[in-house]
């Protein structure tokens, strides 16, 4: 149950940690790497090509600007990728959205919303869960958390507008 | 081993289609329903709460404009939804990707290309193949014929140009 | 006579006030609530379902990204629903404007501008006054007063101009 | 109960026609005219001021490209106004969203789908259902239609996928 | 020789001003004013109409958001407008970009770039040097002064970077 | 009182003709030209330079594409340039309108709509009639002219919904 | 002297044989391959990473979509990559101009027009040209000839307004 | 071995020093100018048309909003030129981009990301290393560095994750 989290650069950090928490919370095992598609492109196809054998079940690739981190993991494997799009660019991150999930016929990679690095971890944790059962009462448990939360805003909001 | 495919309107099924294909291809069991977020809000919410124990692991939401499909499905159910967004708008699908891809936090949505009914159903049995070992097998052959169709391609172009 | 305000996050507050603010002067009653319709979805259904039964005439629904909150409320309910996009994403709010204006055919939601929350209040106010006679007189009252502002904004800088 | 549909060019009422089809369907007196915010500036406020004494309750103002028909309706009327985007132009309709519902503070314009004639209509014949109750019973007997239609057609691809 | 600004609103001034300034410096008489194509369109319309008699020869049109100041005044006067889109909104002035140049068949806008109050002044100047000789040879001032700048920045940075 | 109207290729012709006949229609005189500012751009620079002197009192430029012809012949000259934005890329004009209108600070272009050669020839029209003054009473009468069409429009609808 | 024409599809050529029609008009080597980044990702990294040494001087690499092969190819080698986008998509080539153009920093695509086979060809023959003295003088004729033909396009207009 | 580095205002520089700096790493000649083609069209002209002859063999043109300083140097000599989009305007540079990549068909401008200065020189040394062999040799190095530092910044991730 190991969930990889590869970044392109390590000024993506700060986004990408907010999954790596998510994932964290949920005991669910993680590989952090900086690699870079056009830096380090030798060790994005061999980190693709061996994820599935050292047990990664999920990848989640964050890239901005001409992303192709998740295409190109995505393209030499066939575990699940994630595509998370990155903020980083001049045109906020609309470069990054349609780089990552335009992908042409045969090489999905699964995109979530610019800098949703949380839904990223939960996606990769649902798809987990049709394997792991724990991780389901998990996701359960954060949905209700998650419910609650909203309704203790939605008090607090009502208690200061009484006031 | 099932997916579902669910679609907002009939006219939606052409494209959807091409992903009933792969999934039928791929010896993947699948239910395809019309069910509108907007029109039948109802049954779509109870589709999402039982979908999990109807035995569906995997859920495609197809739906165009201001596509709401993918998002209610994945708020009442931790089944993993994978978005599938339509050319069916004045404004060629961005208005339903837009809708589709950017989920607030808590709640994501797997979002492909628009239209992209084949790498829905892709993505969908790259997911299932974490639990059921026979799709890996699967998965490779097909990547394998894909690049075998690029590489008989290129031979055709080559004697082609060669004439 | 009783408008709902429902914003999908606490955060979205500040943007709604002002339009609270617009029903409070014109003393509409409102009932401002935090619901979020993927968070807490089973509460957005409900909502929009006893709306009308508990005197709800107007519904203004705040969402920001993927917005479906107006949407959703729409297809459970008859009574109006009048969107408010938000600003809070990476998009500057086009996605969310996407999410609301383009509601498919047979349920409608009427969209204002991004982060125009009184002229979402101003528009359900012009909406109550079909059936509330008062509301006429003071939304005459209202024009005539921003009139005035512009006509005194612009003797003001006459003034400076001037000297 | 009287809807006036406007519209900017004779070209426009192909898309206009399906919204008064749907008034005529819930017998709603409709009054449909060409008027040109730009070609006839003059008759656009002349008929914006005197709509309320006309015993105009709605006004669905439909226009394409820089859109300015809705706005000047709703600035010289407090009748609440539709404004119904269309895509007659180079840019499919998007400057014409755009200059119909980023309305400045102080002049809502309710806007709707682009080409959403239908629900232009269906969001007049809510708004009225507010002060005429027997708008409120058909609405929701054409809710109850449209969500059969969607289940018919579920049916009927159900019985197409099986043979 | 006389040329208004026209703006929608007092906040509007900072950006207009830049152009006022052009017009002062090349000894253009000129009329500022705050007139909004919404909340005080009969103003507006009255301008529009009076203008030429007035002896107005060219009107700049500053707005922000759906901006139909251009629009309306064009629509009620063949004196030149030249709309100015301003950035006020949360689109970057995307909206009001095209809510003045896509003008439909008939009416015409002169837009300029989104803020460009200095070349909306200097167009005028242009337009007006049609009929005022003596405009040409400020103009040609102008040009060369321009040139004369580049070409001392040219020099600055040239000496910058052999130090 | 002559108006160039040149295009970048011959096959904008079609666009730019709709301009040719509305200046024939007012009876002014007209160029048209095909330069090209990327092909032939020292005939674009000089008849820019030559322009005032061979007595051209307007300039209207035509290009798609990245649309660089209305600001070269800008930069040379002080006659006003209208840029005449077309549609003849993949992007449908967007690209073309933003290069001629977001012209940097120092030489304005007029822009009108994409594809607008009627506007640009009114406009031409409009800047003309400040200095000669029969055309002010042509343009009145085609305000009329065009304000009676919509008014004919209007009856003809009106008949034809009565029967 | 030799040009690498790389396509990730076959229903690609009819575009990007526009640009090997300018090769061999030029008299350039080309090789013409068809090689996706996704689907055969191995042998478009072996393909990049060997060319130099194949004696490809110039890459033009046309993909649609999410469209990584220019960059792919650009990452491992050091021969410059053209990147030509293609309209293949619902987004009519945008998401693939910015997939290719917005190349994060360390590894550039020199980018050309979306559909631009052309322009690709001659920025490649432009690049040979500081190496191979011949192809200036024939770029310097293929310059005039385009000159010519805009000259005689020019004149035969002329002479059909005349008649 | 000379690169020029033209921009179109002083204000451009602290975008274009990044690249100028990559030139003097790699020991490249650089010739760095202010020159703008609406302000200095002439200059602009004169500038492309000796480039070649002055021994410039590269051209970077770094331009923001209608940006047609790459295309008139493009259009007036044969030497490779690479455009620079600048994000200086109220949209981000998307206007800057589209005015520098969708040269029409005949004069091809290279272009890279917006305020992608580095890569603009990197793009140059890739086209001067076809015919300068000692430039290869320092690209392999840089090539090495750059991926050094992803490798040493992923090092410094784990060691800063395990503590």
């Amino acid at each position: 149950m190991k969930v990889a989290l590869i970044m392109g650069s390590a000024s993506d950090f700060p986004v990408v940690e907010q999954g790596l928490k998510i994932l964290q919370e949920f005991g669910v095992e993680s590989e952090v790497r900086i690699i870079s598609a056009h830096r380090t492109p030798d060790q994005a196809v061999a980190y693709g090509k061996k994820a599935a054998e050292e047990g990664i079940e999920v990848i989640i690739a964050a890239a901005g600007k001409a992303a192709h981190l998740g295409g190109i993991l995505a393209a030499v494997s066939i575990v699940p990728v994630i595509g998370l799009p990155l903020k980083s660019s001049a045109l906020d991150g609309l470069d990054s959205l349609l780089s990552i999930v335009q992908m042409p016929k045969g090489i999905p990679v699964a995109t979530v919303a610019i800098d949703g690095a949380e839904n990223a971890a939960l996606l990769a944790i649902q798809i987990l869960a049709l394997k792991y059962d724990q991780l389901k009462v998990r996701l359960q448990e954060y949905r209700a958390k998650m419910a609650r939360q909203v309704e203790e805003s939605d008090s607090r909001l009502k208690q200061r507008l009484q006031q």
